[in-house]
């Protein structure tokens, strides 16, 4: 399949040697036209020197022509030297370009609390700009996975009847929240339209916070989490009122599209759950509920093991820190009603949901019969092989 | 070994029928004098029908007289009819035992969300009274295990000179803070001291918050936890003074050394991660991290697998909620300093750490430089057999 990009964006990829295997692990993305820069960070308070650098960067709100993304090198807990490696690979890969270093965003990947190997970064960086345009968004997509199985990648394109096209490219790794050793999940989504830099942060925070931010492999957030967006106006046009609506519908697509590949490649999932809080007091509520039956332990196992026990749904939901009336609560399960009135509903719920519980696709819905808060959460199972990714065996 | 108990408290267990073996599943204990009793229960809002009921004997105030377990069935979120067959189980053992319901307390762990079968209840029960005095401590506190690999004892005797001893006996079931299928950590003490039922309350809830609230496994609370604590006053001794706080002292010890073998039972469990957070501005921020690195998935998953990974300590720090200068953090892991100055500190931490990192005994200590706040947590770590145990493929 040809995957559409948007115009004027090129593309490099190398093998630079960060990686242990001889896998690509260094991606370039140049936009021959100044572009709006948009960005979303790890809250994590530990942040990796490419985040520190790449929020100041977007910040000062000038227009930015690059995107470099390593991988295997996360560049997080490494202290004020990390930071000046950081600056520096800009510096190596801006010559080249022949633009300034501020022109250009960082994002890494990897372990945590190894400085990179700068050598390696002297040689590589010439060698990836000589290879500007010779790569395609999969090559991009490929170069900057660490554990994910398949690259992840989302488009969209808009027709604006006379007004002409615009187009939307989404790229993200990940195999969920955080990977093993690895750390991160990293997003770039690149866009054709003018679009006015703050209206652009705007847009790209609201879509974020409707897809990365509401799915989870582990609760483990990594220190180097970044989404980049950039908008470089090439198909010369700036969408207003019901287009700039449908640009916004689009990149919120585009990064839903990308955060449900993000759980489906979770390390060892077989199963993606789709849990539905409705009725909380409000979505803070509706959310705590979500995380809580998300993150447990029990409930992420026994989907693992297909098994049909409401029990730890149900205690989930009551050390959540949401207001509700305990009689008020019902839960149901691949849409049977399993819990209601503070008791069982009767029938054999194992026989019943033993066909639906093989399926990848799980759903849990909780009404808190509260209020209007509401909140979707998709989260992986927990099974042997994410145990086995990440326990790591040295011995 | 003979495990000493203190006077006039006497065990009875049964194979009532409720784990589908043919373990034994109902103990009772019964003290000849009235005892006062103290009680702390889990804090999940869905709490089991013999929470509620034992939590309204203890705080009607007056003695009771017996303590009555069984395993294989929780009785928890089963709605008024779990209520009425709880309070219909007293009334069985109380009757032979020609004692009120109102002076035995209930505790029950196993499947959540099934009615208790009341026919086995009303052939046990005269059974269960008629065996009083031929268990020992260890069969009770066998009786009681669900997925725990060993019974669970622990005990103390103040010797008080002339003024003569008191004795501490403590028991608990829990393969961590909740099992598969089965949910629930229960604490029984007993002790012959006499003390005031106010002032043994306060006693067990200050020894309660300083070693079973102080251990996790998965973070899922259970919606049956319940410590219970008979002070009989058998010994003919209300300490005073510091013979009051030796008894203190003595009951907080007898918990800790329960929840140690708790933690040390944990589902799957290879190591006891010793998690020592100092400098938070106060406790409630230090147990905040402790528990932010204590339920990592990765953390756990990386102990498990031997590894060095002390970047994931250090991102989970970084997601937790406290207030801290991060150049002021420094982390050690087995004594071996490894995160300083916001940066590692030089030197082959793979080589340094491989001996201790196959001890059964785990230590992070992690200083935030701000203040005087601390907190310890003991968590077990994430292995294959949890989730082995915890899938409990049905398939």
């Amino acid at each position: 399949m040809l995957i559409p990009a948007p115009l004027h964006f090129r593309f490099a990829t190398l093998a630079a040697g960060f990686k242990k295997s001889e896998r690509q692990d260094l991606a370039l993305c140049v936009s021959d036209l100044p572009a709006a820069a948009a960005a979303t960070f790890t809250t994590n308070r530990f942040q990796a020197a490419p985040v520190l650098v790449g929020r100041e960067i977007v910040q000062n709100g000038r227009p930015v022509r690059a995107v470099v993304i390593n991988a295997g090198q996360a560049n997080a807990c490494t202290g004020e030297q990390g930071l000046q490696n950081c600056r520096e690979t800009l510096r190596l890969v801006a010559h080249p370009l022949g633009i300034a270093p501020e022109e250009i965003l960082p994002a890494s990947t990897g372990v945590i609390g190894v400085q990179m190997p700068m050598e390696r970064w002297r040689k590589a960086a010439p060698e990836l700009v000589a290879g500007l345009g010779l790569a395609r968004p999969e090559d991009f997509a490929k170069a900057i996975m660490t554990t994910d199985a398949f690259p992840k990648l989302a488009w969209r394109t808009l027709d604006l009847g006379a007004k002409g096209r615009v187009s939307l490219l989404g790229m993200a790794k990940g195999a969920g929240m955080i990977c093993p050793n690895m750390a991160t999940m990293l997003g770039l989504v690149l866009c054709d339209a003018q679009v006015e830099p703050r209206l652009w942060q705007k847009l790209l925070a609201e879509a974020v916070a409707h897809s990365f931010n509401r799915v989870t492999v582990d609760g483990d957030t990594s220190t180097n989490d970044t989404v980049y967006a950039l908008a470089n106006g090439a198909a010369k046009l700036e969408p207003q009122g019901a287009d700039l609506e449908a640009l916004a519908q689009a990149l919120h697509e585009v990064c839903d599209d990308l955060a449900g590949l993000l759980v489906a490649d979770a390390e060892g999932g077989t199963k993606v759950i789709h849990i539905t809080v409705q009725g909380a007091q409000d979505t803070a509520q509706a959310e705590n509920v979500a995380r809580t039956v998300g993150h447990s332990p029990l409930v992420k196992t026994a989907f693992y093991g297909r098994d049909a026990n409401w029990g730890r749904i149900v205690a989930a939901v009551g050390r959540s820190n949401a207001e509700y009336d305990l009689d008020a609560v019902s839960v149901s399960l691949n849409g049977v009603t399993i819990f209601r009135n503070g008791g069982p509903v009767p029938g054999d719920k194992d026989a019943i949901l033993a066909a639906s519980l093989r399926e990848r696709r799980q759903e849990i819905r909780i009404d808190l019969g509260q209020g209007p808060g509401t909140y979707t959460l998709r989260a992986a199972d927990l099974t042997h092989e994410y145990v086995s990714i990440n326990a790591d065996y040295t011995t």
